[in-house]
């Protein structure tokens, strides 16, 4: 039995930019804070149950009404690098993010340290997104539209009567710069919110010296690697769905509890998960359960607390551990 | 005599957000990141001469440029309330102060981790500046353009013939919330950037939970109570003069060098000092000595290595100190 308040596993729980923002994806600011304040009640509910947790979360959402922005004043104002959205998310979220995580903890009775770190992921200059950008991101825009932010740079595609949309590279994660200081704010008790929207992207020049780059880390794909280097027990990804769901739109759908990372490996090589949406969670979650030997997952948010128990969702072990492994992950 | 690598003494250095900037406060992109890497050329130079520095840093030209994001696209996305301006300016500048420096502290053979926090400052939820706001921000627009913005609750003034302006509280900053986290960071040996615009003003409602409010706080006043609390040995204040000046626009202009803090605090009240420019930056000075002991220093970053040792800029003691005080502040 665990008694409360002991710390009995370390999690990166990974939140969606939807557990961030209002119904239908609303990215207005008292509806991005109502939906923070109810993701955080989930978070202080995991914490109470003595998880250390580190956050991570997306910002599609908000980067997405923030290129709105600039698109609607780029005639006027310069538009902001894409990196420089990506920051911008790390503090309007982090900051929301502390006040109600704080708010969500004293409530109930446990009041913690909250801190958000500014987050660099480093990238390869030479990967291949750079040279051929495919990540389609942003709203389509008329020629016209388009023509203003070409000249500022950015790369569009003809979708024909749809419009114009804008393609960036979404670059593999190499590195997580600030991973010893968010080690450190872990190891003296702070609850850490770091690598927001998967981490600034950067790039190494040949003079050693770094500088951002327009592209789009998966936040998934990210968190795997912070998990990684953390060394936390468990990579937790929480989304809009209980589980991820073999035949997902099919009649004989089937949502998967407990697999092995052999066959999830398997069923993501048959095509069951959907490229843009639960196909880089489940990658993310294989990458995390291969590299340590420890058990990720994939659930929402109200079932946090029974998934990192093993009790819910859907619950990655490493492969060939099947017997052994036991629904809290401690046969692990 | 100090040998280099030895660290003698810690200061907070604050840089104004012109330091940040392009030629006249120009804030594309690539202006800030050229203004923001000669500005972390002098910051390393500091840190190399052997002194422990924190940094924070102004935002005004940034938030400006925000602001007019905001009034641009205010009728197709709701505009971004000022706290999240602030918090955006934190992370922006806080990315780019980050690559600068650490590439500024490589290029001297010196290589530093380096670590930009979100800071929360607070504030009175009775401060008066609520009640009547006084501060003018963004650039003059027509009534027709105040109009939208109005509507989505912003306080304008009608200035005539320029046109209407924003005026917003700029409320007295009380606590730095992060002032534990940025301690302890800067005690396991990071340079850590921090409360960026006076920090992001939150206020604490009667349940005790924090929420952000629509302010400025002046970075200057949120200095002073940061570099007290972290019990620094030195404030210093880089802007873009040399010294503070007395009879600043007069025949009998006399930049003042050394001065203690009681004969400043009267040239203050005797009206030698701007209201928006020099005057909040002596009045941080003063409390700052007032309340530790300890000199601070007004500057230019380019005199930045001199004025830490005492040697150059305004550079004040403490009241009835002044025989006993060396230029290099020993004797305080």
């Amino acid at each position: 039995m665990i008694s409360a308040g002991e710390v009995w596993m370390r999690v990166l729980l990974a939140l969606g930019g939807n557990a961030m923002s209002g119904p239908g994806g609303s990215t207005k600011p008292e509806d991005q804070i109502a939906g923070v304040q109810q993701s955080m009640a989930s978070v202080a509910d995991l914490i109470v149950a003595g998880v250390e947790v580190v956050l991570t979360h997306g910002n599609g959402p908000q980067v997405g009404s923030l290129l709105v922005m600039n698109e609607v004043s780029a005639s006027v104002v310069p538009p902001l690098p894409l990196d420089w959205c990506g920051a911008q998310t790390q503090a309007t979220l982090g900051f929301i993010m502390l006040n109600a995580l704080e708010a969500a903890m004293a409530e109930r009775g446990a009041a913690r340290s909250t801190v958000a770190v500014v987050t660099r992921t480093l990238v390869s200059v030479d990967d291949g997104g750079f040279s051929h950008p495919s990540k389609p991101i942003g709203r389509y825009l008329t020629r016209e539209e388009a023509t203003v932010l070409i000249e500022h740079g950015q790369h569009f595609e003809d979708r024909g009567e749809r419009g114009w949309r804008r393609v960036v590279a979404s670059p593999e994660p190499l590195e997580i710069l600030e991973v010893s200081v968010i080690a450190q704010l872990m190891r003296a008790g702070h609850i850490v919110i770091a690598n927001g929207g998967g981490g600034i992207p950067v790039v190494r020049d040949s003079d050693g010296c770094l500088r951002g780059v327009e592209a789009v880390i998966d936040k998934d794909l990210g968190a795997a690697l912070l998990a990684r280097n953390l060394g936390v027990d468990r990579l937790v990804i929480a989304t809009d769905v209980e589980a991820a769901v073999l035949g997902f739109d099919g009649p004989d759908a089937q949502p998967l509890g407990t697999v092995s990372v052999a066959d999830l490996r398997g069923y993501a090589a048959d095509g069951h998960f959907a490229s843009g949406s639960m196909g880089p969670k489940v990658e993310a979650i294989c990458r995390f359960v291969e590299a340590t030997g420890r058990p990720g997952a994939i659930t929402s948010l109200a079932n946090i607390v029974a998934t990192v128990r093993g009790e819910a969702g859907t619950f990655v072990i490493p492969a060939g551990d099947g017997a052994s492994a036991t629904r809290d992950g401690r046969g692990t």
